[in-house]
């Protein structure tokens, strides 16, 4: 099914990207709960995360580890959270936060940051990822 | 590094068991967010996530699938989410949370369910367990 997801990854809508390949693609969650928050998802449309073919699943799960060693080496903070929950957007996304605290996975706090301040940080995500 | 998870595997602390393999334990978490709330930990300890080898990183997520494709099977629910925090216990555990709201993934609301009732759903869930 399309969604604003399908935009981004086609690139008619704008995202601050951290690292692609030809399964997946990753950027910065524009409602960040925490600085670095980001969000890799399938280039294959399917909502919900287990309805995924096996095989897409595995990357997208390999592809979000190679993310989140990239965001440990730039984003200081405790452990890079994992969370797939899928109540909004119907295209499957794993959120991968930044977090000291179980508040900063809750989806309540959220914090402002500057677009000068996003390219920053998706480009130094970027710039460590290793595909 | 030993925790509790370890005391579970080894059978030394009773759990309502839904699934094992060679490297992946699945059991009801004592303290659910909803009915049906269950953990996936690798046997190998290690706290965090993404420090645990690629190879049982991947077993662990396609373990899980597994798991959750047999939770939808028997717990009704909008979708199954799926959580890695890791504040508390170290040794890495896949939250998998039968949700209908997103207050079923805060970890604030939890729910009490009887010895009774947690033996049946781990055995539902352990009979639709495909290998």
């Amino acid at each position: 099914m399309d969604s604003i997801f399908s935009k981004i990854i086609s690139g008619e809508i704008p995202s601050y990207k951290v690292a692609e390949d030809s399964h997946c693609y990753a950027f910065l969650d524009i409602n960040p709960n925490s600085k670095g928050h980001v969000l890799c998802i399938p280039r294959l449309p399917v909502d919900k995360l287990f309805d995924l073919p096996n095989e897409e699943y595995n990357r997208l799960f390999s592809f979000s580890r190679k993310v989140a060693l990239a965001m440990r080496q730039v984003i200081p903070c405790k452990r890079i959270a994992l969370s797939v929950v899928g109540l909004e957007v119907p295209h499957a996304h794993i959120h991968l936060i930044p977090i000291n605290t179980m508040d900063d996975v809750r989806f309540q706090k959220k914090v402002n940051i500057s677009d000068s301040e996003m390219r920053e940080i998706s480009n130094s995500i970027a710039q460590n990822f290793k595909p």
